[in-house]
This record gives C-alpha cells, structure tokens and sequence, in this order.
C-alpha cells in the first residue's frame, strides 16, 4: 500500500490530521526514566502509546537521534518498528544531495530505517529529489516556505512558489507533498495555487504560534488529505513528571478536537 | 586549533589543496575485503593510508554510512577517529533545519562524529546556519553553486549569488566557505567578486568532467587557500582489485601534482 493510501486510510478511520513529531532531547525526559537508550525508547513508546488514537502520521526528526550517535540511530529503527503499522512515518530528514548521494540518503530513510515518507530540501534541484520520488509507494514533502524567520533569507518572495511550481511537474507518480509552515498563512494561498492538489506538511502551529484557523482555510483544496497539521515539543513535553504520556495524549486529543472544529467553521 | 589554521598548517607542509571523499558503497568494495562492517573499514583505513601524504582534507559522506544504518554509522566514527589528527575532515552531511534541529545536527557531525568542518544547505536561511557557525573553531561550507545538473532549477541565474553575499555577512568568526562546483568555471569568478576571501570546496574535477585550469583560474583569491578540490569516485574506485589502495594512491599523487602544475601556470 502507498504512503498515500495508507494515510487516506487513517485519516477516514481515526477523522485526524494531526502529526506528531518525535525529537527527543536528553534533558528534557522525565526524571523517573533511566538516563539510557532504554529510557529515551521507553519515553518515546510511551507517547506514541498515548497520543496515536488522535494521530494520523508519527513524523521523528533524525536530528535528535544523530546527535545519540550510532546507538541513537539503534533507538529511531527500533522505534519505527514498534510505530503501529497502520500509522504512517515520515522521517523528517530534511535530505538532499547530487544525486547518486541522494540515492543513498533514499535508500537510508525508506529501506534502512523503514519510514514510508521523508522530508526533503530542494536547494540541490531534480536530480536531488528525483531518487526519493522514484519509490512510488513513498512520500516525499519537499521544503516550499518553512516557518522559521530564515524563511525571509531565500524563499520569500519568489522562490517557494517556483519550488512548488517545479515539485508540481516532477511529481510524475502522484507521491509528492510540501512543507509549508502555518507562520505565514497569508502566503498559502498562492502555494495552493501554484501546487495544485498535492498534502502539505504545516508545521509552526504550537511552540512556533502560527494561526490554525487561517493555515486550515488557506491550504485546503477540497481533498481528502489537504494537509497535515505537525506539532512536536507541545506534546512530548506536555508534563515532564510521571504523568508526561497521559498529558501528551490529552494535549493531541485537543489539537485533534481544536483542529476538526476550526474545519467544520470553515 | 581552529579548522582553517589546521587546514592552512596542512597545506603548507604538503603543498596539496586536494580533498578526498569517502563514499563507500558496499558493490564496489574489492572482493578480497571481507563483506562486514570490518571489512568496510579495513577498505576506507587503507585508502586514507595511500592517499595521506597527497591529502589536504578528507571528506566521508554521510549518505553512504547511513545507508548502512547504526552499524554504518559506527564505522563512520571509527573512520574518523582513525584519520591522523594533523589531517582535518569535512563531514559531508548537506545538513540544515530550523533552528532547534540543526542545533542536533551541527552536535551531530561536530560532537559526536567529531568532524573539523561541515557541508550545510541554505534554504532555510540564517537561523539554520547559525547553529554551524556559532562553532568558531568548525569550518562551514554552504552549499552555492553546485556541480550537478540540478543547479538549473533553482540556483542559477540569482539564488547562488545572493548565498554568498549573505554567507559572507553571517561570517563573523570567519569559519565560513562554499561549496562551488567546477563544472561552470564561468560563474567563478562573479561569485568570488561577491563573496570575498573565503575556501571554497570544489568538486566536479574527476568523474563529473569539470575544468580544473578554468575552475582555479576563477577561484582564486590571492590567499593561502583559495580553494580545495574535492573528488571521491576517480580515488575510491581507481582499482576493485588488491592493489586498490597503492592504485588510489597514485591517482591522488598526479591530481596533486596537476593542481599544483595549474597554479603554478595561472
């Protein structure tokens, strides 16, 4: 089954478009854990445990687990192997590289560490995305307008459209989305405009303070899975005491609920 | 030591501004070498052995140990840790995130990989760059103009000149370069102009076909290092049988050789 199929499945049985991000930072796990590899697995079960009745898609940033070093990278495999199979991952790697390294990047994120989506950045043009686009069964969220303050450096004015013009023709097999952050949603009109139907990855809701309302108005396009709405640190560090999991399934129920009543008003 | 003065003492000992790769892939690994994790980096220790004393930097790519998952990425480590300690390592990484997660990866490469120096992707601007940066004794090369074909859609004709413009403004510890390739010598020297005095790593010599006379004609800048030349595949595979190490050593010899005829002719 493609990524795509997989996660229309979800989002109709579960009625979510929530994403949660799994970046486990060190200092940050609840005290009572073991200061391990064990306890950073166990703190990250834990939360997939709680919050995956309101999550469509788990999305780990590898980041976090390759600053752990090789036994971090041990800790992201063993915990996409525990990920329910119903539930999609999208390993944010943010990748890309000429393309005989991008193949193996490819071949990193999709088969080594079995995530069925990656997140890519497309400074490096086709050829760099081309060896993730060519797993059909795979997702690919290309970087379009991300929702940090560099955003201003390069990709605004101009360039974010152009990269969601140029993922539209490149996405021969229908496998391709955008990240596009929920810090601006007066620009996601126009993407939505260029992109044509393809899900966007939107991060920059929670922590980051975007405005859901007008990020669900702007980038819907009458699809099924118009976007996946991302949040990390507001949910793994809901509580840092015993009740941490708990805390982080309640905080997901609510952005689930928050998320599917600003839709219904829309 | 800062990266750049390591890099400058080597430099000078040596007389060499070549940067060797190290892509390992498994299918082109001599068939005397054991098939394991031993055997990768007995493959990868005896080419560094060859090649040392022809050698400026060297530069492991990290697409191709992840490809392998953490067992890979163990015998990165190992790698370079193994690397005699006067060589310096650019870890190829072509990292770059928001800034919380490129925190992780700058940890990730200058930490616990123990890299002198990084290769980073600008599309998101500065507060993904900074994270580098902020070590002053790391080296940082930004992607700019790069040697595949790729560099059509995006980078050129403007995106690469206004990288290095602001690469040259977030320098403030000096610590920065480029990543500009060599197959497009004609687009050197206006991005020298804007860039200033700052190495660039180059690759596209080798394999990829670029114009090495052109390429250090355009680069150069009048300092110490003006540039190092980067090639991986011509070095790493010059032999697949038992003298593939003396076979490499050879081919890192007259490359040495023929930078340093080209400089000596401009």
């Amino acid at each position: 089954m493609t990524f795509f199929k997989k996660l229309e499945k979800r989002v109709s049985a579960k009625h979510t478009y929530l994403c949660v991000g799994l970046d486990p930072v060190w200092g940050k796990i609840p005290e009572h854990l073991p200061n391990s590899q064990e306890g950073l697995l166990e703190f990250l079960l834990q939360i997939v445990n709680e919050t995956k009745d309101h999550v469509a898609v788990f999305k780990p940033n590898f980041a976090y687990f390759e600053a752990l070093g090789p036994s971090g990278m041990e800790v992201l495999q063993e915990l996409i192997q525990k990920i329910p199979p119903e539930i999609p991952v999208i390993g944010d790697a943010k990748r890309g590289d000429v393309g005989h390294s991008s193949r193996m990047y490819a071949k990193a994120v999709f088969e080594t560490f079995g995530c069925d989506a990656v997140t890519v950045t497309p400074y490096l043009g086709h050829d760099a995305l081309e060896p993730f686009l060519d797993y059909p069964d795979r997702g690919v969220f290309v970087l379009c307008l991300t929702s940090n303050s560099g955003a201003n450096d390069f990709q605004l004015p101009n360039l974010h459209l152009k990269v969601a013009k140029k993922v539209r023709e490149w996405n021969i097999s229908g496998n391709a989305g955008l990240v596009v952050g929920a810090t601006r949603p007066e620009n996601i009109a126009a993407i939505r405009e260029i992109s044509g139907r393809m899900p966007y990855l939107i991060p920059g809701i929670g922590t980051q303070g975007g405005d859901l309302r007008n990020t669900l108005f702007y980038a819907d396009d009458g699809s099924i899975i118009p976007y996946l709405i991302s949040t990390s640190r507001s949910i793994l560090y809901a509580s840092s005491k015993e009740d941490f999991a708990q805390q982080a399934g309640t905080t997901a129920r609510k952005l689930q609920d928050q998320i599917n009543l600003c839709r219904s008003n829309l």
